[in-house]
């Protein structure tokens, strides 16, 4: 089967200066990070990009700024896949338009949520959104935030008849993503992505097409040398390589209870991007705080015997 | 204690033309038909609105259409509660200066959704919120939809404080709605109201402000008759009055099983409009069918019970 | 309609020596304390009385211990409503028929737990436990520990075919409830129950037969004078004595988040019952620790300020 | 490291009579199915047994006759892992106990549940029970059943400290499922099982000791291939037979709807046992409904595309 989409594509962290407004220049020394760290695309707006709690103008700040400096990079330029991160069909739609204007190659789009749907309506909402945008969509299933898993019966029907281009899984339901991987293995350009930092190399075994992992941030050359080991068949390096990301992954236990989960993860990965001097500060989006100096240490500690700093 | 709010305040559902469009004509004759009914304020762009599958556009027409019609009320015009509807903390600030621009005398606004937050960030949510905009807020309580229950301790404080002015309580326990009651009954110009249809006489014996009900669309009288036998403590005419009410309640099980929790109850109040003839269509929002003509006969016949066609 | 069971039925706590023996001495003196509250009957192995951590011959020993202090009081005895309390159909069945012949005069029943059924299982089940046992049954809806909420078509179905003799509701789900009542309104000898503490006069004003309050272990009395003035139509009075048990519940909330769920309410029952001297020791059955002084502290500050003390 | 348990141990189905008898001559040879198709133990009174549905006298039976199958077996016979299936601590330890008299060479045992719980509560929970019982202890994290997730860290103390033996894992959290590997990997005679049959692939490549899987019953020799691909480092041989298992896996979905959860999966092992001529009768625990003609045949028509009828 050919593939549109493969490798390691990373959710692309959002810096904001300590005052809190977004910090292009950090942003676009970012995505140079991630390019020369051998990533395949580039995941925008995505949750790891706080993108719900960003404005409509700073969404389209972060795309163009991600755009031009991806543009910039010449042959290392990669596609980008962004978030139409939306409530419901219509205002999906109009988000698409819009970061399709500003440069997406792809979107990505989850069902409904705040709205109670169901299967049908969700299946609507998909063909609404394919009718009337112009790029391949990607589904992304995300129940800990929709509250609704994306049936693996629809996803397959949808890939099938050129719906949907893809899935991004962060289902964390490993069973499902395993008999998606099954059915869908004989559709030409259906890619399937694990949102799961930790399972990658199973997933990989299992006929995935990549990764888009939050950590990827971090250390993207890792997640690089992971798909590299599971393309040459080579899975005892590909394990090794997984067990050592599952090990920097200890990076969002740092703020164990003190901060929310969204604020902790997310957290992490920008404060460890801080330490390695790849952004200038760990600020989160309003109303999240900013991990502190002790959970900046430990995420140091970690680092250090990861080698990254 | 003094209190700002009180009464029977119903969420005003959206009608549409049998294209999708916003039918502001049968809107219109809805505002009129609630305060023709004795409703003592209204709340627009509530869940009962179909507020999450409205672009901006839409939500703005309806904030204005319905402060017209109740401009032209004149004495009958009532205040205005309008939903400040999106994910966090500055997309709310965003989304309320516009509905206060339009005509919004409060402004109501839910726990951040889609984002995962705590109780620490909830608050700083309100708080937040409290300070950029300058009308009272009500704090809505819908876990169904948010996955984020309002904590009764952060409530009363905030309430306590002046950063809140009431509460909507759609949580669905019962329990928890009635220690908030005891514990703010103290704090002057803080108003409860119930979410809940079918309790309300309970509520109110508890000491509550008023209800928010969806089926006060379709009969805003009988909810008026339930709350003024509620002042004159005749206990015995509100039960009853809530019981004919729970009766009319089962018009939302009409549409049993095949369409969305969120499309089955909606559906019903617009289908019962319609029958009533005080809306043109019984359309729904994309992606959400409109309720057939099953159905709609099943929800004729429990008008028709109730006297009310 | 005529009602075979009314008023207020206390689910028993079970006390133990600090040895973490069963108190049979305590008991005795609780069951007597109960009697004289005035309670119209007594619901032994409840959730409150720990049933799930009691071996079998634990439980044996309980109900055998209250059917004879019950017993040796005369014209104050009351009806004995016991909780066969096991996974699924035919362990329930054994359990029944076992405290039967222990002297109980009714058993109450939950859905399976653990086992993962659905709502024709679960109709199957309580019409099997009918065709076996010789005594009527009440349903215990507790989705909080079944994780299976009880349809209300499915109980008022039983009901009319007198496979159920009532429902008791801990479902947290007052909508539902409300419903149930009218639902179930012209069925002779079906007697609903919330287990809710704090909002019994609403579940009475929406024609409720009574109350099984885990609290009434500590104010049996409070919850007598509850029902009777809600049976004299005086609502003020019912609303006043619900405030004021509403206040006493506060106890359960002494224990902040040091202990689990479960040992915060049954310990706060047991612990103001040893501090009352109804009681001798507040432990807890194995693995649950007993609240300590400070939690102790404030619970004698509660009852204190209710006069219990 | 070394292993005390490892490979394929199915947790053996209970076959019954069309009355509802334990059927023990099927069990028997059920047993020698298993021991014949290479497994390396036998998980008895598992889920898969419906041990939930059965009386202690049915459990008794269940153990003491593959116990006895198991001997009788000679070369062949392997290790009897034992689940104790009760709701909390105390009726553990009676259950664990009465197994290990029948022949159990280590038992299985769950968080609480029906009581709630937490972290605290069910480390004393597993210390008690060790302290009680003199063979080792599985913790098996079954969340869907028994709404608790046991928490990383605290099975990696209770394995270091030698309280429990192993971890099967249904917790359907392959993140978490990675981390215990690898926070756990140096600690001796520490086994960890996957429970779900179709992501043994990457469960053993993240270094599992093996795999419990219901579907083993219905094609043990399946698992041991795969298993022993995975022990030859044959990945690519080791994902392949996984895939197959996978698509053999499809026969619980043949049920599609019309039985409850439990019914459906456990209904489609007994079933396919029943046409492969291994058991008798394809009859479930009460409340459960067998499954039907149609569902048998598609469940044939899966078993005869993998070759196994």
């Amino acid at each position: 089967m050919s593939s549109q989409f493969s490798g390691v594509i990373p959710p692309v962290v959002t810096p904001r200066h300590a005052d809190g407004s977004i910090d292009t220049a950090s942003l676009q020394n970012l995505t140079r990070h991630l390019l020369d760290g051998g990533v395949s695309g580039l995941f925008v707006l995505g949750s790891s990009a706080e993108v719900p709690y960003m404005t409509n103008a700073e969404r389209d700040l972060v795309v163009s700024t991600i755009a031009e400096a991806n543009s910039a990079a010449g042959d290392k330029a990669v596609p980008l896949i962004v978030g139409a991160n939306e409530q419901t069909t219509n205002r999906v739609i109009e988000e698409a338009k819009r970061v399709i204007d500003l440069g997406a190659d792809a979107i990505v789009v989850t069902s409904m949520y705040y709205a109670i749907g169901n299967a049908e309506e969700t299946e609507t909402h998909f063909r609404s959104i394919h009718a009337a945008v112009s790029k391949p969509i990607f589904a992304y299933d995300v129940p800990v935030r929709t509250h609704f898993k994306l049936p693996t019966d629809l996803l397959v029907r949808l890939g099938r008849e050129g719906v949907i281009a893809g899935v991004k899984d962060s289902s964390g339901d490993d069973v499902s993503f395993r008999q998606l991987l099954l059915a869908a293995r004989d559709i030409d350009n259906f890619d399937i992505f694990t949102g799961h930092e930790v399972v990658v190399d199973g997933a990989l075994l299992g006929g995935a097409q990549g990764v888009v992992p939050g950590l990827g941030n971090v250390d993207p050359r890792g997640y690089r040398n992971l798909v590299d080991a599971a393309a040459a068949s080579d899975w005892a390096k590909a394990a090794a390589e997984q067990d050592r990301l599952a090990d920097l992954f200890e990076i969002v236990y740092a703020p164990n209870g003190r901060v929310s989960g969204g604020a902790a993860g997310l957290g992490a990965f920008k404060t460890a991007l801080q330490v390695m001097g790849v952004i200038e500060s760990n600020t989160m989006s309003a109303p999240m705080p900013a991990l502190n100096e002790d959970e900046t240490k430990a995420i140091r500690g970690i680092l250090e015997r990861n080698g990254l700093v």
